[in-house]
């Protein structure tokens, strides 16, 4: 009976057009070329150098894409278990018209030329997005992207900011940001002006958030100009050898500058909260950070409540946080709940954290989720993990337990997949 | 046949009379006499003001009641989906004769008027009483409750101690004390004895535990009579500008007395651990407290050595604590489990947390729940949410996954619902 | 449907022959010899304490085991809900022949004898292997353990190390220590040599690894010789009060020097994080220590980096840090997911916490289960609670969510129960 139930559910859900909130498409490059476009995914080299395949196995120069492929399909053999790997399946049946149940060395060349055959359509990119449903994919672009030459109610703007928050000790960065804003940047007064001309140029562009992932201990707060000015003077004398005390003064002035744009420019302001970068540092690529979970929102009690007008959905990349986000969202107006980030993107947390959020967050404040993909052909077996979960929920908790009748669990569920993403990027 | 058995494991749960042992009961005005009083329970003010509710519409000064119950249903439809909602259509439907799912601002009128015809009658709190298997509920007194003019068997005194230990700095407070014990309490040697003046008050009026919610960073330890006096004078002398070390010491002076007192007058120190007050100070009515979760149980080590005859009810704001709260209890003879409060008091935190209590903590040291209630209607749906997901765990856990038979499942279903809170709070 | 498939899962399981990669066996008497030592295990005498048993009842001088036996029994009701009690009544079922759900001190006398008759067999041991399909069982040794006099192959030697990294400050454990090595070590580059000599010993005898249990406060750092040379000195010239900063450096030094020996001696260092001890230090033998659950892997982000060559199975003691040793299982190369220990092995927690491991971390790096056990006659109930446990995750999350073959299923199971111990342990 309830495996039915899921299933009916499932398929409703399933039949939605949706728009993802958060990715890492290349918007000039939105699908794969070829199968190492998807299996260079970090998770999969990642998990594959964990179970023992050496990095430099992976990351040879020069490598060609077949013989990378074939590398890490050769090292996959001990992550068949993971839930990353059935992404990957997912992909070579639905696209590829793969069969079986696993991808050996011996059986996956025939997917490679099929996948190189279908990709090499100049409608690749469209044909996935239509079969998967997707009517347009939020970016992730740095602060100097130009944010041409590509159809931004597609592929849609958001405005990356970890780089001026984290990383304005860098004089590389610093002179993107000039380059970006035709100006020399030379005091906290004029970096406040150069923010608000990136906040222009992305909102012109369609851009329809701010976004920036955050360390564990990071705990925003305002800083006067004044402050701002002495610690801008000691980042520009001893760029990231400033005293991490100017430093972190600086990085809380920028924070706080854009929350001040958000309000400006009617933005929401997307917090990814948790991350610790480079933890492993000879990692492969992108397989580097991991996190410190003793992290609460309580840090971020100022923020909220000095910024009313902004709405704030927030990740959080440990489990652990989820009560508080789910209570913070109850609590604050302000405060949306969004996706399952990361670490936290697997079903045993995701089945936990939505189950929390669903009974006890305003159906109207949580973006059920987000697929972080680079290449566009992930976006089918991520937010179809996430539906046969949401399924799950709702036909184990809401049809069963509460007695609701399934039309009504299909539209808290759809509200949650798909109108909420509209009702909170596309308030203005 | 799972369904079947959680069904008759309910049913028997359902049918016990039993005690409430948390609420914030006015005995003196314990049921409702509109709709309001329901609706303006803190739950519902503060997610329809989540989603979106302007805190003026509700909390407008010298709002009639119906015009009030109005619009809080008019801000009730981005709530829907939650625990809390569904509590509201419980008793709508168990108490008002409401039949449909939804209570919208079309056909919200019936029930208001069906509400108040009879919550018009002078036997209603007792008819609730009644319909809800409800013997007696135990409040939460203030220090300096006077404690007369009410059934103590009925509604059993608590003494509330978050004034004496957390607020004396406020002159109020200390004028408080002064009339309630009447006396002029100028040294921490005097705040001792005129304690021990309240212990005896609510003794002798039946109290049957001690009670505080505690902040996450609050660590108790015994503070010496010379260094109280010190800090007492600080107190008395800058009131809540006092050095906060200062406040700290004389906090945890009052505590601990509070704990001896539990000693010599034999009663049960309920611990509510882990909120922070005010967090968003600009929301509702009640809707202003969060949580740090990074709160451990190993701040209670001195306290819970130097008191092994005062037995500890602990709850625990969040769901991150409750592994130790389970296994502080399976290990100090002083410590037990109490309830599942506040922003843990969702089905999925509660079905996690009460599976894990279960199975390792002895059965007579498990108080299952407490409805926090500020009205008596709502002991009904409370009650029956938790013993719907206590009977869910036995079903699942013992029945089907250990092989009990459901008699002996019901009989340890009713310890944790109805025994241990008579054992516990009804020692002496 | 699941309630077969998972007993189907369960059987295969159930029948395969394993190493036990963790316990605490005496190889001279390593089985039970009367009733009192399977019911002596602290988690029966430390739950029938909390539960209300003096303490004086259980640790009186010179009892007489049946009397002792009778007393533990006496105590039992209130944890008869415990999983702990289940252990013990699957023991009397499968071993005595008891055919009853409760032992009481009505019908305790029976398996008293019927367990004293078997037990007295000199093939008693061995036939708890046989009947338990246990191949062999990883001890825990004392740094001066002589490891003679046993089957090394059954009964295999692991270098506990608690003592070298944290109790060097007592002197008699200095005494232990030269005498061990048959060396007077009065510096630390003596004692870096002394510890190389346990490891010969260690090594030529048969051990698969090092392993130490660790406070949550610890975050392991390399400290150079000529720090580690002060820090000795103050230690050995103060003992246990020495600042805590130099007894730090010490239990540094020592830490880091064993990851060095388990490189040059290719053993897996196990590492048991989160043990606070003696927080209950008037608790019954072995029913005193308890936990902070604020800890991080973070802390051990040197450590990982450092030694790439050194595998760390690593157990947590709270569920709330088991997301990370996820993580941190999926990101490096060297960390292993190690068992269910202690207050995480209960069935909610392990349900929980395998889940979450299984569908992230690769398959060959799970090691499953450990008994933990002091006796050999609890491996079979502590086991066949694991493996029902992953009988019905497989069942669940795999079979049903996943659509995976009962064979694939079954395959993943018995790399996580059984072949991964030989694959990590047994890898030179």
């Amino acid at each position: 009976m309830s495996d039915a139930l899921r299933r009916r559910l499932f398929d409703q859900l399933h039949s939605l057009t949706i728009v993802d909130p958060h990715t890492h498409i290349n918007p000039h490059a939105p699908a794969s070329t070829t199968l190492v476009d998807i299996l260079g995914y970090h998770y999969y080299t990642e998990l594959a150098h964990s179970a023992g395949m050496p990095k430099a196995n992976i990351e040879e120069p020069g490598l060609d894409p077949k013989e990378k492929t074939r590398r890490i399909i050769s090292g996959l053999g001990p992550i068949e278990n993971t839930i990353q790997y059935s992404w990957f399946i997912e992909i070579a049946r639905e696209f590829f018209g793969f069969q079986e149940e696993l991808v050996t060395t011996k059986n996956w060349e025939p997917i490679y030329d099929a996948a190189q055959k279908k990709m090499a359509s100049p409608t690749w990119a469209d044909d996935v997005l239509k079969q998967s449903k997707l009517e347009a994919v939020f970016l992730t672009n740095d602060f100097d992207d130009p944010l041409a030459g590509f159809d931004t109610k597609k592929y849609v703007p958001c405005f990356r900011t970890d780089d001026l928050v984290f990383h304005l000790g860098k004089s590389e960065v610093r002179a993107r940001l000039d380059k970006a804003t035709q100006s020399s940047v030379g005091s906290a007064a004029q970096l406040k002006t150069a923010i608000g001309k990136l906040f222009q140029h992305f909102k012109k562009n369609g851009a329809r958030a701010c976004a920036i992932s955050i360390p564990p201990d990071f705990a925003p707060t305002k800083i006067e100009l004044a402050s701002a000015e002495t610690a801008f003077a000691a980042v520009l004398k001893e760029g990231v050898n400033a005293p991490v005390e100017r430093r972190r003064e600086l990085s809380n002035f920028v924070f706080w500058t854009l929350a001040e744009y958000c309000v400006e420019f009617k933005l929401p302001f997307d917090l990814m909260i948790g991350v610790n970068r480079a933890v492993y540092p000879t990692g492969v690529f992108q397989g580097m950070d991991l996190y410190d979970s003793r992290v609460s929102l309580i840090q971020y009690k100022e923020l909220f409540n000095a910024f009313p007008q902004v709405t704030f959905p927030i990740s959080v990349l440990a489990s652990v946080t989820n009560q508080e986000l789910a209570s913070y969202a109850w609590i604050f107006p302000n405060v949306v709940t969004n996706g399952h980030w990361w670490y936290s993107n697997t079903p045993t947390f995701i089945e936990h954290d939505s189950a929390a959020r669903m009974e006890a967050v305003p159906r109207t404040k949580q973006v059920g989720y987000y697929s972080d993909m680079y290449k566009l052909e992930f976006a089918l077996p991520k937010f179809a993990m996430y539906k046969r979960i949401l399924a799950k929920i709702l036909a184990e908790r809401y049809v069963v337990d509460r007695g609701w009748s399934e039309e009504r669990a299909v539209a808290f569920g759809t509200e949650i997949l798909r109108d909420n993403t509209r009702r909170i990027f596309y308030a203005d």
